[in-house]
């Protein structure tokens, strides 16, 4: 897609004094100015509850950049100058007519045409009041668009998220919510579409009769740090499957859309929620594997376990780890299992998928002295490693006539990588452009968590304990059966 | 395949004297022991016209095994005591008797099961009488096996290779016949037959529904050197062409055979060559190129025209390069050109096969501002680099959204490369164990003068010039044209 003109907006960021503004949003929206995606005409509005001003805003937004860029003062100058502090009572009209006033104000000195982009970077118990007092009191009156970007998590089960969408929709159009999962803003999960769709070769062998089953991990090494007390009230079903497995799931399960815009790749994607086989009630056991990580040692050092963790329940049930067999039954996939498995300390940080090819019809064919053939597999490398990998069979050199994997490897890293913009700054820019290919739409929350909440049912009335694994490790040994009972076992994730 | 017990047997090396003998067989035997490829028991007869004895013959030995390897003095002394020569008048059947004599005494010395190997490592002027005198003086009368082996060039056009193949036949039965076309024994050429058939996922797409077109390129740097004399009966087609251009194309083109046995390979790559569409008369010039060297410059030397090099005729019309489209009409590959380009003095000393693949179904999927995207291609480097690349395409790393190739290497370089056998170990070992599936068969040599034989007598009425061209460059304009009327081009071959 070609950058048409550079965007002009103002950007109200709701929670401008929390971490997410100050790690995430103001290093992105200054890589995208000094980069040239946005020019001189814009404005952002920071709003939160303490009593900041403007140069305190501009002094923590100066922090926040020159702790990620080497910057020249003066244009750092200038770039702050674009930034305006509100002290804000999200419940208070007076402080949503002030924030109108700063805006008009804003869009006459920066010359922006009246589009306003409303961030919310804050716990989302107040999303619904916000947004409610944006429309009653006329700040969503613009002269251009109006839009509303949300950070997940978007509910925390499907009535959860029902009534936050209700609450939103009050103010704003579908088209108009930019409903942030961050996985989509990673170079190479956009990949995944590309690598399928921009290659002759690999849409004939997409489907049941080439691919034996797909893997997706995302695993991290880190346990719930500071984040216990809501980690209790999530679990790593909620934080990560209903919605970044499941994203990646529908990328890699989609059928190919009639022409890549927003609506028909969403489309195609809802059409793979729409096909995921329900699990139900007992049958959940079968299909899905809880974990909860014990002590252990990472790199040398005991780390506690979950139940040790501040804010945990000693006794909790929450769990930190899953896995699961996921069906899509139709033409395209039927009797490819889908296998997806995320938790906290695992053995490393990263998140791969690997397509794994059938055997050959023929395996006779080159295992005289083998017992078995290598699989053809691809992987994609999400994060931290980007690149693609392919595992073919090649001749063992030599005279013995044997075949032996050989791994075909192109990576992101080097001169890339420097250049490699964040998630969030990709999102940013995407908002602007009015693309929302790579948020989440409706559907597809909703569509994520009426399986989830099936899962979470399930597991209300299972008998079966949550079992341990310990820290450091892939998971539980019950998530290696999963794969087992099917034939298959989990490719080793390697960092690269 | 496992290599059963270790063979035994007797070789017979005619030319010992000679450069081959030195610079190939000596070592590739010498590795062959020195991995236990072979055990104590063999023994090697060489003969020739000049009066050398044993210890000379050893002497020679030593040299060429320590011109490649470290050795330790004893272990070469101990395999040099199994080297015995033998003068020979090949006219003479006093040298037969003699021969048969000493066979018979190192048969028993060496606990040789009467297994005799002869290789012919000399100008095949005097194959036939060899075999037939071998024949008549009773030394091809063994307790065990006895095999011919037969260095390039067989013949050098179909009826000289049929009075060639006759006069051998005389002695040998077709299956003791091993005609070497040393490309066969090249780890990479083998290697097409694993990659295409140990993958499940390319078989699916070889065939003219997603391959668009096949290029072989076998490029000199040097140019006739010393054997201009042979190179002027010779040229570039029926030097390369006939042999181990054609073994390519048979390879990447044959159907799946039902087993990997060397009779059911020669029977697919066979009828590949039946499918050839024939090329005659005036036609050969929209289907061949042919071109010769100029003067140029090397790496920085100036180096001479074919036509002033020694022994070649100042008005020389000999081609030392060809480029040619085959077509093969069979179902699996109507409309799909294998174009083939060979020569001397060119830019690089390079082997390399590029499967192109079509085009997207759908390219407007992905070229918003790109004005074509990179089709996929898969590179199989046979030498002087040995590996395999596939050339993807990814995202462009950032917001752009356009495509950009991304290249996946294997490279069989590296720690694989020190235990690279040769390829004439590989075809010796080949030939010990009676397995015959990298030597030519009489009717692939058959088919292929047949074809080759075309392309020579439309060159001789053609009225066309030969083009020169440059020495370092790729070959003429014209074979640069020759893709270019189907739309193609060659792509670029470069040093890894």
């Amino acid at each position: 897609m070609k950058i048409p003109d550079q965007p002009k907006t103002s950007i109200v960021i709701f929670g401008a004094t929390g971490d997410l503004a100050k790690r995430k949003l103001f290093p992105s929206i200054f890589n995208l100015y000094r980069k040239g995606n946005i020019s001189e005409e814009f404005a952002v509005v920071g709003v939160a509850r303490r009593p900041w001003t403007n140069e305190v805003l501009r002094e923590k937004v100066c922090e926040a950049v020159t702790d990620v860029f080497d910057v020249e003062q003066d244009k750092l100058d200038r770039f702050v100058n674009h930034f305006n502090y509100l002290p804000f009572d999200v419940t208070g009209k007076e402080s949503y007519h002030e924030l109108k006033k700063q805006l008009t104000q804003l869009e006459g000195d920066y010359n922006i045409p009246g589009n306003r982009i409303f961030y919310m970077a804050m716990a989302p118990e107040f999303f619904g009041t916000i947004a409610s007092n944006l429309k009653s009191e006329g700040v969503t009156e613009a002269n251009g668009w109006t839009r509303l970007v949300i950070e997940k998590p978007f509910g925390h089960d499907l009535s959860s998220a029902k009534k936050l969408n209700e609450d939103i929709r009050e103010a704003f159009n579908e088209d108009d919510i930019y409903r942030i999962d961050h996985y989509l803003g990673k170079e190479m999960v956009q990949n995944i579409e590309v690598i399928r769709f921009a290659n002759a070769m690999f849409e004939p062998l997409w489907n049941n009769r080439y691919i034996s089953n797909i893997q997706i991990t995302s695993s991290e090494a880190l346990g719930v740090e500071d984040r216990g007390g809501y980690y209790e009230t999530s679990g790593a079903l909620r934080d990560m499957v209903q919605n970044h497995m499941l994203q990646m799931v529908s990328l890699l399960a989609m059928d190919p859309p009639i022409r890549l815009s927003t609506d028909e790749i969403r489309s195609e994607k809802i059409k793979v929620l729409r096909a995921l086989r329900m699990v139900n009630g007992e049958e959940v056991d079968n299909y899905f594997v809880r974990g909860q990580y014990g002590p252990g040692i990472i790199r040398g050092n005991e780390v506690p376990g979950y139940r040790s963790e501040k804010n945990v329940d000693p006794n909790s049930k929450t769990e930190t780890f899953v896995a699961g067999k996921l069906l899509i039954d139709n033409h395209r996939w039927a009797g490819v299992p889908f296998y997806i498995r995320t938790g906290k300390r695992m053995g490393l940080k990263s998140t791969k998928i690997v397509i794994q090819f059938k055997e050959l019809p023929l395996n006779l064919y080159f295992n005289k002295n083998q017992k078995k053939i290598h699989p053809n597999i691809l992987i994609i490398h999400i994060q931290p490693d980007e690149g693609i990998s392919l595992v073919l069979n090649g001749k063992k050199v030599g005279p013995s006539g044997e075949t032996t994997p050989v791994q075909l490897d192109y990576s992101n890293d080097g001169i890339d990588t420097v250049n490699t913009p964040e998630a969030y700054e990709r999102l940013l820019l995407d908002c602007m452009l009015g693309d929302a290919a790579n948020f989440t739409h409706w559907d597809e929350v909703e569509l994520s968590w009426t399986y989830v909440d099936e899962i979470s049912k399930g597991w209300v009335t299972s008998t079966k304990q949550i079992p341990l694994y310990d820290s450091g490790s892939m998971g539980p040994k019950e998530a290696d059966d999963l794969l087992g009972k099917d034939g298959f076992q989990w490719w080793p994730i390697k960092e690269v």
